[in-house]
């Protein structure tokens, strides 16, 4: 379940005079402030249905027909059960008594997470809540697409693109990186079975991202795969 | 199709003892001595029925079952069919107007090869032609289960492995580590959709397969995963 707001957010306040109360009444306020940011960013957190785990094309057909898809629609979206199902065959869990999951990993590491970037936000895929956190809130699809030096503009007429980030403190840098490219096929072999298109990527602005989401250096955005519906 | 042995490789010597004619028979024994090793080598590659490239469970599906499995049947053989239907998902051609891959690799390098190590020998999987060319005679699957230092006997048990080898010269490091990945998840997804059992591994004796089959220090043993049938 995505978190609940706190029990406490709908109470109002009582205005006073007395300079103690005043005094109280700020750290009141300070308090309500933090709770409404709180209120705002659970707010944009979004349940996701149940993933699917039957369908798509036989894996023998979707290994045949995999390849990489560069033009977008850019008005046809992705829908919700289709976003659940794309990021649990991403890194979802796939033994829910062990909480193994699709992608293996190196010692079961498991550094590897999915963040999904569209029009509205930037969203953590948390994969034991089959939900999304968001971690920003409007559109930075720019920063999957490079920088001001290299930028693929194809990226921003995807709906959507998923940006694999590697946690190397947990993992080493080796680990880290090969995991993310078994993470990757699972999205490249989930698209050509489900009928989606996508491109997997290194390009995309590195900086800008760990500073977007505040992630610390060691965690390191590894590949894309802008994900959406062939033109 | 496997490189056909030279046409001249069945004629005879002529003997005589004329020193000029002597100095040249040396030269043909030594001709002929390359070519019957040539014979001997060519001898062993192995041609791969066609792959089929229809079949296996949906995707979905085989994303929900996909495990690791360390426990092999010894005694229960993979077919010369099912050998060329993984190699092709590993990293074969699925588009043969363009000699575009199952595996996408950065750039389009296709830095990665595999090779297949079973009781028999080493080979290496010939995409292209879609066959094996053997590069060792013999069992060397201890190679794969590790080191004197750590070595995990699980793999000897499982009838063949496949060791994924990225040539670094190519594509650099980061690249050649980040493809093995994607080439490896394709093997587990094959192997899970198919009844195979297989488990991904970094440990093997990376130097001792080097030296075995003479590769520079730049094409470097990423992967490994041992195939066969579960207990």
């Amino acid at each position: 379940m995505v978190r609940c707001l706190p029990s406490f957010a709908s109470r109002s306040l009582s205005w006073n005079v007395n300079k103690n109360q005043i005094k109280m009444n700020r750290k009141i306020l300070m308090m309500f402030a933090v709770i409404a940011t709180a209120i705002s960013i659970h707010a944009q957190n979004i349940e996701l249905p149940s993933p699917q785990k039957n369908g798509g094309l036989p894996i023998n057909q979707a290994l045949a027909e995999r390849h990489s898809e560069r033009e977008f629609n850019p008005d046809k979206t992705i829908s919700l059960q289709t976003v659940s199902d794309l990021l649990w065959a991403t890194c979802g869990i796939n033994r829910v008594e062990s909480g193994m999951r699709t992608n293996p990993t190196a010692r079961n590491f498991q550094e590897i997470d999915a963040y999904w970037f569209d029009s509205t936000g930037v969203y953590l895929y948390d994969f034991k809540e089959n939900a999304l956190i968001q971690k920003a809130e409007g559109d930075y699809r720019n920063l999957v697409a490079g920088t001001s030096q290299f930028k693929q503009d194809f990226v921003i007429e995807a709906p959507a693109s998923i940006v694999l980030v590697s946690d190397t403190a947990k993992a080493g840098l080796t680990c880290a990186l090969i995991d993310a490219g078994i993470a990757c096929e699972n999205i490249n072999l989930f698209c050509t079975g489900n009928g989606l298109a996508t491109v997997p990527r290194m390009t995309m602005d590195v900086n800008g991202i760990q500073q977007l989401l505040s992630l610390p250096e060691t965690s390191l955005p590894v590949l894309n795969n802008p994900v959406g519906y062939a033109k």
